[in-house]
């Protein structure tokens, strides 16, 4: 890349870095001014393991974002700025940065997110793009993956293998996710699930006040529920027919069966926040749920024990290993 | 990548992460107890580009915290942990991870930086590693680019051109960095300089009590000064005899000239310390670097106007143009 483009570069990004601790993006560093807690993140995006070389460049910026602020929101923290890393490919057009950064500015302006700052290198290899985010924790404390205990009750927000349905509609022939499912929502929209996560960013005062664990789903229902129960020490139990799906996931499951409920809860890349809270707190999440217009369900239970079973009405409990906890494409 | 992998990573980090803020990378996020100013920094490096893909790759790992950790010492501030993204090759052997984490333990506890989480995932092109790390201000103020003022002595630490000397011995017959160097310091120390920076860690202290503004060298001390003038709305006008080299830099300015001087000073990759300072710190500046065992020169002026000018004794002054900015490996 050149020292030319590293200026276009600095223009194009320069209207995010609306904080002073930015520093305009002309210096080394970021200065955070801080005072207690902060949460820390890190998470990167590579083109053919995470997305399509193909999929438009405004949504790679927002999936990499958004990946971050999934791992905020389960830990019941708000954004508070965020660093980007962009590994450009040398053979991909410049033009293109243009539009990465409208859609990284659409969404730090939809989340109020400031750019604090960030690097630029060229590869000879594929886009990669690394954000560090920041958030502070509107609670007292911040959940862990290692905070479960048995007795409570396990929560996910969202619906589950939206990402896999939004993959497999691009990947494999449309129909695969359902003709029913297609008419209803259309093929674009399905699409838009696996590009852009909608992390339930409304719901992280909710998670901060009643959850004892909890983690993102990024690696799948099934997989992340794991690192809560091996975190935790305690087993997971979680209904099958309670997993929230949309039409186009029911109509998935109507199609393939149990193996279809087992591919849409190891599929990964939800980014939905699961979570674990005492039973009592039961009322008071889905009366705030409604409030902030989020989708949440009661999906099951912490036991004694260890492990994740996912039961389903009249037959053996789902078979996990079958299927792996990642296959997505590129690992 | 498989889970078994991630697994295995988990265990080859996890005694790096020395600090509770990590949670034993058990969870998605690090959380930082933090009182004021927190000085942010990322910098990535890539195979091909900042390394070459047959460097050891305990080596990487060091520079890949090393040019993060010239950034906090440009800034006076003293390391408090980094995050690591690790973008691994499909293609390297996966055993090379264990050397990578050696060398990574070594650096951070050479320096006395934990480790606080991270994101590891595979790639299908080239290793590319990116580093955020955290710092405490020492000072009151945390020096920008922008400081300069016009009076004031420009100053820089260690030597300059070391990693292009470096560079250059590994890609070119190695006689180019002459004869009389190799037989002084091996040719496996002048490699070195290009893989491993060494950042003067034990002079952040004295940035933050003296320097005005002050940045990290890491596109070369021309394009370094560049960054000062522009950002600071000064001219800086640097003695190229007073420029500091090491007895390899001195050989190679003997058989090149002006253009072998050119070429260390827009070689890149030296993260070093460049630095200005009112000239009533001098004698303290001097004293403090001595103390420190931090090699310093004073090698220039601020002055009013814009610009850099590198002049040299009985010519005229280097261009610098002719040699571009960035010639590194891959941009």
């Amino acid at each position: 890349m050149s020292a030319d483009e590293f200026d276009t570069i600095r223009t194009l990004f320069a209207p995010l870095a609306t904080s002073a601790g930015a520093r305009g993006l002309l210096d080394d560093v970021a200065v955070l001014e801080a005072s207690g807690k902060l949460v820390v993140t890190t998470d990167a995006i590579v083109e053919g393991v995470h997305f399509l070389a193909d999929d438009p460049i405004d949504t790679v910026a927002k999936k990499a974002l958004r990946v971050n602020l999934s791992d905020l929101v389960a830990k019941g923290a708000r954004p508070i700025g965020a660093l980007l890393t962009l590994v450009w490919p040398d053979r991909r057009a410049s033009r293109e940065l243009a539009d990465f950064a409208r859609g990284l500015r659409e969404d730090m302006e939809l989340f109020s997110i400031p750019l604090l700052g960030g690097d630029t290198t060229s590869t000879p290899g594929p886009l990669t793009v690394s954000i560090t985010a920041f958030g502070v924790p509107l609670g007292e404390r911040v959940p862990s993956r290692a905070d479960a205990k048995a007795g409570e009750q396990v929560w996910v927000t969202g619906f589950i293998g939206q990402a896999l349905l939004g993959l497999r509609a691009l990947q494999e022939a449309p129909d695969v996710i359902g003709a029913n499912a297609r008419d209803r929502v259309g093929a674009e929209e399905i699409v838009d699930w696996y590009r852009m996560p909608r992390p339930p960013i409304g719901f992280a005062p909710v998670i901060a006040r009643y959850a004892s664990a909890s983690t993102d789903i990024s690696d799948g229902l099934a997989a992340d529920a794991a690192n809560i129960a091996g975190a935790s020490g305690v087993g997971i139990r979680i209904h099958g027919e309670a997993i929230p799906l949309s039409s186009a996931g029911h109509a998935y499951v109507s199609k393939f069966g149990a193996r279809g409920l087992a591919e849409l809860v190891t599929g990964g890349d939800d980014y939905q926040a699961l979570f674990t809270a005492a039973p009592e707190h039961r009322g008071a999440i889905i009366a705030a749920a409604r409030a902030a217009d989020v989708n949440v369900a009661l999906i099951g239970d912490v036991v004694e024990g260890g492990g994740v079973e996912i039961s389903v009405v009249d037959g053996a409990p789902l078979d996990l290993n079958a299927f792996g906890h990642r296959h997505k494409l590129g690992r």
